[in-house]
Order: C-alpha cells, then sequence, then structure tokens
C-alpha cells in the first residue's frame, strides 16, 4: 500500500529532500542551496524538476513537501492548521497541488501551524514536521522541544500534539549586536572557535543579570576593566544571548529538553541546558523526514479506513 | 564663602554649562554641539576657553565638570568613585586640573561612579552628578532613579548615597531592531508622533512575553495578520523595548521612580510606569547644576571645617 516516498523540506536558504522506503528509512538524500528566496514567483515547478524530477520519474510515486514552499511567497499557500495540532491535523490540512501549480506530478504541501497568546499570533512552517518527527522516533506523547536559529522555535507537546510555541529571535540579536551594535568595536572580527568557559560564564551571567539588554553590556564593562580576553568575547556574548533565551522559558522542573537542528548550534545549546540541570535529546534532519513519513501514513491509513 | 560656580555638564555628543549664583540659582546658560566625540586629544583646553573663557574671566571663579570629561579619552581621566557613592564620597575625589593639563583656571573634574554584580563591572559618568541633584532637589534619602537614553542608567539610593546601579542598552537595542532586524522591513522610514495606544499596547505585551527576544517577533506577526497598522509599528516597537526595561527591574513594591532626562523619552518611560501602577518625577538639565553645586558647597564645607 505504501509506496516509496519523496519528502521535501523546502526553506528559505536551502532545498533539501530524500528518498524514503515504505518503513520510512533513507534511501537516498539531495539538498541544493535553491531556497525559497532564490526562487522567481512562478519558478518553483521548474526548480523542483531539475532537481527532483529524474527521482519522481522512476523511484517514487509521491512527494510531501514542508517549509516555506507553503507560505505566500511560496509555490502554494497551505493556510496555517491551528494549535493543538499532531499528525493527524497536519494529514488533514495538506494542499495537493494541482494543474494550477504547473504541474502534474503528486505532489502535496504540508501546512504550517499557528497559535496565539496575548492578542498576539505566532507562525511556523516547516518546525512543526520536524516536531512531530522527533517525538514519532522517540515515542513520547509529551516534550518542550527547541529548534535553535535566527529565529529559534520553542514548542510545547502533550499528548502528542504541539499546544502551543513561541517564536524567540536569539540568532538575530546575537547578529544585531555582534555586527551592528557598540559591542562590535570590542569584539574581534572573527568568531573563531567556541571558547567553552567563556560561553559558560555567559550563561552564567543571563541568569545573574537583569535582562539581557543589561547582560549585553557586561561585554563592554569586561573589556574596559581588561577582564575577559577580546578572543573570548564572540563565545561570551553567545553565552549570554542563549542563556536569555533559555531564563526566559518557562523550564523550572523540566528534566529533559528535545533540541533539533545542526549541530554547531544545536551543541552549543545542549551545553548551556546541561548548566542548567537540564537534559537533551538530540535531533538533526532525520527528524523532517520522520515527520513527513508519519504524516504519509496518516494519509494512507485514512483512505484504508474508507 | 561661596562665590559664582560654571557648572559644566561636558558628555560624548554635548558641552553645556551652567553659571549659579552662591544659593545654586542659574544666571545664565550655554549649551554647544562640541561633545566629546567632536574633540582631539589635547583640545580640550581651547574648546574650553572659546566657549566659555569669558565667563571665567569675568563672571566665575572656579569651574566644576562632570561627565566623560573625566573619561581615559576626556581632557583628564578622574577615576571612578566606588559605590556607595553620595554628594561626600564625590566631593572627596575631585580630580583638579593642573598646568600639566594645559590650563591656569580653577576647575576640577567630578570624578565618575563604578559598582560590581555578580564580577562584573558597571560605570557611569555624568548621570551620577545628575542623581544626587535631583535627590537634593527632592530633599529625599532614599529613591529609584533612570535616566533614559541610548545606555540607560538605573539607580538605587539610600540613604542619600548611590548603593547600586545598572546600565541597560534599551535605546541602542530599539535602534538595532528598528534600523537593521528583519522588523526594519515592516516597519515606515519615519518613526512619524507617538501613537499613544500603540505605545501602551507594546508595554502591555512586554510584559505578558517571555522576554524581548521573544516579544519583538510579534511586530512581525502583527503584520502578516494585519492587525497593527505600519504607521502605529515603531510606537508598539517603542512600547515593546520600554516595557521590557521596566519589566526586567527589581520595581515591585516601589510607588515612585524618578525619571531625569530630556522631554521626548521621559514623557514616554512616565508614560509606561503609570501603566505599572507607579507613580513619576521628573527632572531635565537641572539636576546636572543641582548636583554640581551641591559637591562645591560640601567642598567649601570641607575647607571650612579645616
Amino acid at each position: 500500500m505504501t509506496d516509496t516516498l519523496l519528502a521535501i523540506d523546502w526553506g528559505s536558504s536551502a532545498l533539501r529532500g530524500a528518498l524514503l522506503d515504505p518503513s520510512g528509512r533513507v534511501i537516498d538524500e539531495r539538498a541544493v542551496a535553491r531556497g525559497m528566496l532564490t526562487i522567481q514567483p512562478g519558478g518553483f515547478g521548474e526548480v523542483f524538476e531539475s532537481h527532483f524530477g529524474d527521482w519522481m520519474d522512476s523511484r517514487a510515486t509521491r512527494c510531501l513537501m514542508a517549509g516555506m514552499v507553503g507560505s505566500r511567497q511560496g509555490w502554494a499557500e497551505a493556510p496555517y492548521c491551528p494549535c493543538p495540532a499532531g499528525l493527524d491535523d497536519i494529514a488533514a490540512h495538506l494542499l495537493p497541488l494541482t494543474a494550477a501549480a504547473g504541474t502534474t506530478r503528486r505532489i502535496a504541501i504540508v501546512p504550517g501551524i499557528s497559535c496565539e497568546r496575548d492578542g498576539v499570533p505566532d507562525v511556523m512552517r516547516g518546525e512543526e514536521i520536524k516536531i512531530l518527527g522527533a517525538l514519532d522516533l522517540l515515542d513520547a506523547d509529551d516534550a518542550t522541544l527547541v529548534l535553535p536559529g535566527t529565529h529559534s522555535k520553542w514548542a510545547t507537546v502533550a499528548g502528542r500534539r504541539i499546544r502551543s510555541f513561541s517564536t524567540v529571535m536569539s540568532g538575530e540579536f546575537y547578529a544585531l549586536l555582534r555586527q551592528h551594535s557598540i559591542l562590535a568595536r570590542t569584539l574581534p572580527p572573527d568568531d573563531g572557535v567556541l571558547d567553552g568557559d567563556a560561553f559558560d560564564r555567559g550563561v552564567g551571567h543571563a541568569f545573574a543579570a537583569g535582562g539581557l539588554m543589561q547582560a549585553a553590556f557586561s561585554v563592554r564593562t569586561l573589556a574596559l576593566f581588561e577582564r575577559l580576553a577580546p578572543a573570548a568575547m564572540p563565545s561570551y556574548l553567545s553565552g549570554l544571548v542563549i542563556g536569555e533565551e533559555l531564563r526566559c522559558r518557562p523550564l523550572e522542573g523540566r528534566r529533559e529538553v528535545v533540541v533539533i537542528g545542526a549541530p554547531v548550534l544545536a551543541e552549543r545549546f545542549e551545553r548551556a541546558l546541561r548548566q542548567r540541570g537540564i537534559g537533551v535529546r538530540r535531533f538533526g534532519e532525520e527528524a523532517a523526514w520522520r515527520g513527513l513519513w508519519a504524516v504519509q501514513r496518516r494519509v494512507d491509513q485514512r483512505k484504508g479506513h474508507r
């Protein structure tokens, strides 16, 4: 019944795909730097064909896509699915592409999800698949998860559904402070390798200070009083920002956080979380493949019940 | 005994002076855009003479200066006076200029102050005089004070001495988000006049959200869902940043905060504090004149006791 699936994670900066066998195992993978931001309106079909047309001709019978490809500026807009959202909710809100989208392939786009707090909406696209995929791999019902990045996503899952989530602009704040603030004058031109002690000190000070707007000034005063070597400052600032991110999350009583992302940043989050006495489980791109495979399985099961 | 005093507030961006009679009343005032950042090393004496030499020739017998003029890059470095610091402590740490500084005038520079928390030093230069001046005008022993700005200073005073203070980079964070972040794409080119409702909403959301790095993202989502007019967004963002500044201060139980600064920003702080149920007393440049006059009086009293 279930055939080979082409799973696609098409985000702002990258286009990644994997061929998955009926058990969810990865048969083959490809990644190209053709993120949504590089594609002209109307150009998605052609880019997809040039990079994955051969697989759709011979190896996969259908394709499921997640990420910014489903945004207003993407291939076709897949309206947000409101929280709480689990695999069944996602499977019930797929957007199948039609001839109007310029393709005759069996392709469907997974919706992003939305939530609201204090009258303010929040949204994600692509991360929800990784979150649900990681949960499926963990075989867990409840979890707190983070996907670190320019705009980190923090999610709370209960009963296998994403109940709420928050976007935290920590990666962008780091870049703003690093490149455009008064601190940029003190910092060396390159970040260099991570200085673990300086990073840990930054995490610790984030919890001792009264917020990042105050804590950040310590980069300047520690430099003024020559108490921190210039080469250690980028690591210290990174610790301040990630420490602030943890400080502002309701993590009291949490024994474990699931971290999903590329190793460089995920390692820093793991280090900061462990300093705060919180255990970590980590996942990479395999979480996206698992999530898309699990959604496709739900779709197939629904069809089977009819 | 006490004669006419030339009080000078020489900061990074401006040079201001006032002639004060023996009772501290302002006889005359001048301000020029010759802040420390515009002056070459060794050039302070000449700039002072060209703008205040006539007053020192005929109207004032001595001059007391506060601000960045006493920093390492200033006219002469006046070492920081450690907290707790009151008028007597400042008066005991004046730096009189000598011929080595290129002047024969009776000029002394007031020291900045320093404090330390969690192994991290903090410093101010010029604000301490305004804080102590405002206290003298209020005839108060204890207070919480803020000097809003690019780098706001928050101070706690007990027994007429500054016990501790914090630098909060809120003005700079606003500028970074306004000009260099992803939010800049959504915001209109000019800030326009303050939209009070949008500002209040920003302050409120800062307290509801989990930190500024999360709250700032609401500018983007409110725009995406068309729930906030573009013209209102700069005021909303200003409310988010000032709200975060208040949220991170230990203001519980505080009935009043003293706000010292220029009207445009001080009005916003007053508005935000009142929304949080905290009363406000406001002061402008008169706080600096009063502080310098009060220090001079201490110096004269010490001499009188000998």
